[in-house]
């Protein structure tokens, strides 16, 4: 496949790129933010005011809210707002504007859909699996309510699901699409490696739910690859400037949760099947 | 928005469409039946010679499998093979599918991202989320195994998630970007009711999960054009005459599975909030 056919559509006159989301935490909104830092793409990300912010999202996703005449209604947030054009769903906001900002080939390209397959898988596997770990049974309980549950799913989660999409991602790295440097598609960063270094925070130890798991994953050796796109990402310029910027959200009680309790039995208990 | 530009796009010199999935149920290969079905587009259906669909899927899921020169490997089944084409993640292969079949407008216009949006959710609430009903711990332990967890879960999701999304699918029904006629998009049928279609099968009472609570609902008389579009698409002549077929794979214990246990303490514990 080689290199992705990815130019940058912007012009001056584009329509402002918006987004809606939750203030106080990265979240899923953070996916898209990484995609308008990188690009260096200016967007007005509403969470840095967060009165309005949250009066925002509340009358997007309020229940009698059929949407406008173009766009319809949205179940939840992050949203994307593009002129007329109201977007949601996190794997659909990234396809929708990472040809916009050069950061994915565009829809005409088989590569479009295979990036659109990592992200999805990725965002499945580290996202919506690890929020599982502490909220199991509902999202609308406590974690205090379900931590027997927690315990039991994490035991699963660490055991088998986090190696196997670990494993999978190298597969990715791997396989014949993937061309010179450490990117998932074809020679220069995609989107999809903006998806995964969000994903694998986790090796920063303190940020993600399961540090020693990831480090004794880490210290296999068999998954360099996904390790090292992850540095790799870290030391492109504009995502440094970005992390280090107030612009960046702290991390809170969001997706990524460290409850120590969760592998605390580890050691004992607990054996990562590679 | 109004009428999509939905032209079949097919033509005689198209490659050969291959569905390759598990045989044995309809599962996640289902939604992409439907779209040939619905399109009258001819496809191989490798489930239908069950050896063979077997070895197929464990060969493209092998952990050793790097894909080849212009496809990363997959992550998991339905996978679609067009050509040299091949893709996988059931909401990307029905993205792909749905302009090529005329179930789509084009990604150029910005009714491709709505319905992918309408997708995402549909499958996330109505599969997703239903699966993890009987396995709320891990699809590596039986359901006998995780029993007392499912019982929770399946509170959870009776209460608050199925009202939750079938509100949803009703506010898309009654948005301006919902036409003429039962479709969630403009004034024909697109994939994405197809998705619903078969995500509502619940509403047949015996196939369904959880019959009780979706014929409480049902009867609530909120979600009226869910339940309509439900049967307008199972009167589509094409749909009939492909649920009747040898080629409609049995329910089994896949996704949906009907343990009454789930909602046996319905009447006494559990009250649908909507």
């Amino acid at each position: 496949m080689g290199e992705p056919d990815v130019k940058r559509l912007k012009t001056d006159d584009e329509p402002e790129y918006e987004l809606i989301y939750w203030p106080g935490l990265p979240g899923r909104g953070e996916f898209v933010r990484l995609l308008f830092e990188e690009a260096g793409v200016p967007y007005t990300d509403h969470a840095q005011v967060p009165d309005q912010a949250v009066a925002q999202v509340l009358a997007l996703t309020d229940a009698k809210n059929t949407g406008d005449a173009s766009n319809p209604p949205i179940f939840a947030v992050p949203a994307l707002r593009h002129g007329a054009v109201l977007l949601n769903q996190t794997p659909n906001i990234l396809l929708y504007l990472a040809p916009k900002l050069g950061l994915s080939p565009p829809p005409t390209e088989t590569a479009f859909y295979h990036l659109h397959q990592a992200s999805l898988t990725i965002l499945d596997g580290f996202c919506n699996e690890v929020h599982e770990t502490h909220h199991p049974i509902a999202v609308s309980l406590f974690y205090e309510d379900q931590k027997a549950e927690a315990k039991r799913r994490s035991k699963a989660f660490i055991e088998e699901r986090a190696p196997k999409y670990l494993a999978y991602v190298q597969r990715l790295l791997d396989a014949k699409t993937s061309g010179e440097g450490p990117w998932i598609h074809g020679n220069s960063l995609t989107y999809v490696d903006l998806v995964l270094f969000q994903e694998t925070k986790c090796i920063d130890g303190t940020l993600f739910a399961f540090p020693k798991t990831m480090a004794q994953l880490k210290s296999s050796g068999k998954y360099d690859g996904v390790f090292a796109l992850y540095d790799a990402v870290k030391e492109r310029p504009k995502i440094k400037a970005y992390l280090a910027s107030e612009r960046h959200q702290k991390y809170a009680d969001g997706i990524w949760r460290h409850y120590p309790e969760l592998e605390a039995t580890m050691e004992a208990e607990v054996t990562v099947k590679e």
